[in-house]
């Protein structure tokens, strides 16, 4: 399934590069970061040289399958190597990830850039991978030059040492980003369709008739000016069909004051006139 | 600081939207959110009702602190409140985020487009802040109808569960790029100017000379396809001029075989002439 671009599985996404952890030192950040590629769809962890073993005694391991918290798929399926050029043997490109320079002459990006590129040659059938170093020193040099180019992030310089699983993230978020779009598990909810002019324009006349007959627009010269901060206000709400149903049934109870009996309302409707709309619904 | 824009301090970079963890269960996460905001700049963390107090003893604090990583002095400065309600009491614009549709009818972005637009406002002087759920169910209705609009992340759907340090990571690393730019700490390094056309011009001459001389060029052809072919795999490596002249010793070291006698080469530049260069090296 690696390198064979992005397929969508009994497990959703699948494929995309290679994570690849050299002497990582906790089992429990591997579990981390299966958690962080699980979210983003990579499914090809390789381990190379894990301090504490791979397999384990089962309460450590237990430590890093917890971590994981259900990627555990990723866990059983990671390879073990005893060196970095075993580990990125099959792939076309590597990309290094390291916070700091390391004077090496190679092509430095971001993860969106990096990513980016991954994308459109795992497309086109490569394979790439991305090697993170182990928690505490970061990558070694020697490792480094086995590398295409580097991936270093943006951060504070201040602060800029990112934990193991939230490297593997950022660089697993742009893959997604760059070879699924913006896609996001749900977007902004359209119950109701976009209220269109001409029904905007009735509850603007039917409250403004209502306020014309309360006295609101005084100074009188200044009413048409009144008449556009209000409507512009309401414009800013981008408003739905049903929310200018609630609108207009808010107007109407404000200007009726207190139901004096139980009723069922009818549901008003931009429809009906401003002056009828009250009467009919009390009927 | 907050709401006042980006600033440069003894702490690196500060600013950026306040960080609000409604009832977050454990004291670690804290520590792990405080992180991944120090990576980006953050600087406001807010703690609604947190599960194991705050401060609490000093065994669990201990926890958060060693999580932090560092970050100490954001967790020094959290302020605690009771509710939702008054820990978003100064703000002007709130972002709630969630995993999964809660059918509220706002608006709905990615960290992408969402931190971008309150990268703006905030450089306008507006104060924002993003509410970030307990780990185990997220934010509750009560708490997403608080905010104006809501942050999700693009996900694989069938792994859609970040932790919260994450969640606070990725919207911390959007804020960043927007207010800052790809800011990298540090660039491809360029110790060498990128070599001119006359001087690889001249390079390309040499090599292809002592080929010609060599009889590498048959059928000859095809001479001028091979020349090409060779030419592009050179421009590729978009050489230095470092690199050119580390090429060209390598060429004449190839053409004269094993050094005769102990000697200090002088570095070979392409303004000598193939024929010359190795009689003047060996001087």
């Amino acid at each position: 399934m690696t390198g064979a671009g992005t397929n969508k599985t009994q497990l959703g996404i699948a494929g995309g590069p290679a994570i690849i952890l050299v002497r990582p030192q906790l089992a429990v950040n591997i579990g981390m970061c299966a958690r962080a590629m699980a979210n983003f769809g990579l499914d090809d962890l390789r381990l190379v040289s894990p301090r504490e073993g791979w397999p384990r005694t089962d309460a450590r391991r237990k430590g890093a399958y917890a971590a994981a918290a259900g990627a555990v798929h990723l866990l059983e399926r990671a390879r073990v190597f005893d060196s970095v050029e075993e580990a990125i043997a099959d792939l076309n490109f590597v990309w290094a990830t390291t916070a700091r320079e390391r004077g090496q002459g190679k092509r430095v990006e971001p993860p969106a850039i990096g990513m980016a590129q991954s994308a459109v040659a795992i497309k086109a059938g490569e394979k790439h991978g991305i090697i993170f170093g182990p928690e505490r020193t970061g990558l070694a040099n020697d490792d480094i030059a086995l590398a295409d180019a580097i991936i270093t992030f943006p951060v504070n310089p201040a602060y800029a040492s990112l934990n193991l699983a939230q490297a593997v993230l950022l660089t697993g978020y742009e893959y997604f980003r760059a070879s699924q779009g913006e896609t996001l598990p749900f977007a902004t909810p359209d119950h109701s369709p976009p209220a269109d002019r001409k029904m905007l324009v009735s509850f603007f006349d039917f409250l403004e008739t209502a306020l014309e007959e309360r006295g609101f627009f005084r100074p009188l010269g200044k009413k048409p000016l009144m008449q556009i901060n209000l409507r512009n206000m309401f414009h800013r709400m981008q408003l739905t069909q049903q929310d200018v149903r609630t609108l207009w049934g808010v107007v109407v109870r404000l200007v009726e004051g207190p139901r004096t009996k139980v009723q069922t309302r009818k549901r008003l409707g931009p429809k009906q006139t401003p002056k009828g709309t009250g009467k009919k619904a009390e009927e």
